[in-house]
């Protein structure tokens, strides 16, 4: 029987995922009807979810299970109407994406590059090397320690800070609060790499930027609830602070009223540092709608109990 | 005796020279007396050289050496009043600035940086990973192939291309003219870091432009006689190429009438990729200037029969 999938996004997620879905299906052997349309819902065999979309799953009674585009999944675990198999995102390429945003931003502000976008004026500035450059990474999971290994590959004088002690090849490791107050005061430019928890949510508030060396440049990809956002604007403002490249927000979209976006000092770039792909990602998607149509188990499937 | 070390620089230079040169000595164990005034020239003991500076080195009748702060030296090789034994600079530290530039300009247009440099609206543009985006690079030298092997470790998909065949690990090596149409042909971001010889001069002119894909990048931080500028500001223009960004140009300062400085297609920065860094080049000139007080032989001494 042809599995009917339903892609629960809008009109322009399916526009980036139509095509990339349909191959990565084919590509498994799998003959499907795959539509972001769902006139009965009780013919759905795999829901193709986005957050923010569908919120009440009673009506899917046939669907064998709801296979997340996202790897965060904290918005439904909790959703009682949820009792069909869930399924994470865990998509290799993310770290890749985060990488190269790091990456490509740290020698953005290590090599003073917005100073000469539109200069017209030959004035020699030359930056240190990259080996005189300290740059300090908070979070050492997969992404931070991926992100600290490339940046130290290139040279980078690299720190990192984990609650727990870590050891990563050709980076100097620091944790507890006495490593951070030193990972701090190190960082000319500040990568924040840590996942959301009550111990990090505004660990760069008024204390902790205070710490920072003067002029340093705070890179956010990670949380936006990691950052005091007014102790940040102050400290741009009085000019302790030299830039924030922020990819993450408390709200997002960032509001269209939000200070951040006029702000001088501020980059602001839509949550894309660590996108799904829709190409990387519908072959997990594809891999998994096999796997449950051969009776195997779900890759990725979420323990509701645990929240992951 | 304590050596008179001449510092032939203007003001500016020696303003970015004073403190490594001194810090550099001083490590050496080397008390001298360094300036950039010479009110008589019989009394220096060693020249460190800035071109453009000095022309008639007959008065210095007790130099030791002259010692270049600049690698090339073909505008005194054949001064026929130096008679004085020359050392050009060699620094390693010029491969880790030109690996640095070129990674980080990559990564600028790779993830569309510019487009997020003042922007006020939430507007989501993931770009592709590096795995998918094709960076050519144009002569594997050590600085081509440096960089080359830079972007590889990043992921990208690199294409090199040099006269004669080479082989690097991760790289696709190209040669040849055949070789050159293919390396051009892919190239979604082309880098030129080929010498300047009579081969080399305009290799990018409107037929190579031509065969680049729509909306190529072009990163020119190897000599200005690389490219046909007429053709590459038409094919900016006409919007066949994506962008420009510039470090060598055929007069330098780039005159403030020149149409790159106002092209929105164009990025000058005043040549930089490679410049010397006082730290690294005052640690050089302070181990000839130690081993010239030995007795010892110079380091990187010029044949200026051969000219280098």
């Amino acid at each position: 029987m042809t599995p009917n999938v339903f892609f629960t996004g809008g009109p322009e997620d399916w526009a980036r995922y139509e095509t990339p879905l349909r191959d990565a299906l084919a590509a498994e052997g799998i003959a499907a009807r795959v539509s972001p349309d769902c006139p009965d819902p009780a013919a759905v065999d795999y829901l193709v979810f986005l957050p923010g979309t569908v919120s009440d799953f009673t009506p899917f009674t046939r669907a064998r299970a709801v296979l997340s585009l996202w790897a965060g999944v904290e918005t439904i675990t909790g959703n009682p109407t949820l009792t069909q198999p869930l399924a994470r995102m865990v998509d290799d390429s993310l770290t890749e994406g985060m990488v190269e945003y790091v990456t490509g931003h740290v020698l953005r502000h290590h090599l003073g590059i917005d100073g000469f976008i539109g200069a017209t004026r030959w004035e020699k500035a030359v930056p240190p090397l990259a080996r005189d450059r300290r740059v300090t990474v908070l979070g050492l999971g997969e992404l931070g320690s991926a992100c600290a290994t490339a940046l130290a590959a290139l040279r980078f004088d690299v720190a990192g800070w984990s609650r727990r002690p870590r050891r990563i090849a050709g980076i100097t490791c620091l944790s507890g609060q006495e490593g951070l107050q030193q990972a701090l005061e190190r960082a000319e430019i500040l990568v924040l790499l840590l996942p959301r928890t009550p111990e990090t949510e505004d660990i760069l508030n008024p204390q902790s930027i205070a710490a920072l060396p003067p002029g340093a440049v705070v890179i956010n990809p990670g949380r936006g609830a990691l950052i005091d956002e007014a102790a940040l604007l102050a400290a741009l403002d009085d000019g302790h602070l030299g830039h924030a490249t922020l990819d993450t927000f408390r709200t997002e979209p960032l509001p269209a009223d939000h200070p951040f976006w006029q702000h001088p000092r501020v980059t602001v770039t839509p949550h894309i540092a660590a996108e799904t792909r829709p190409e990387t990602a519908s072959r997990v998607i594809a891999a998994n709608i096999r796997r449950a149509e051969a009776g195997a188990p779900l890759l990725y499937r979420v323990d509701r109990a645990a929240g992951y």
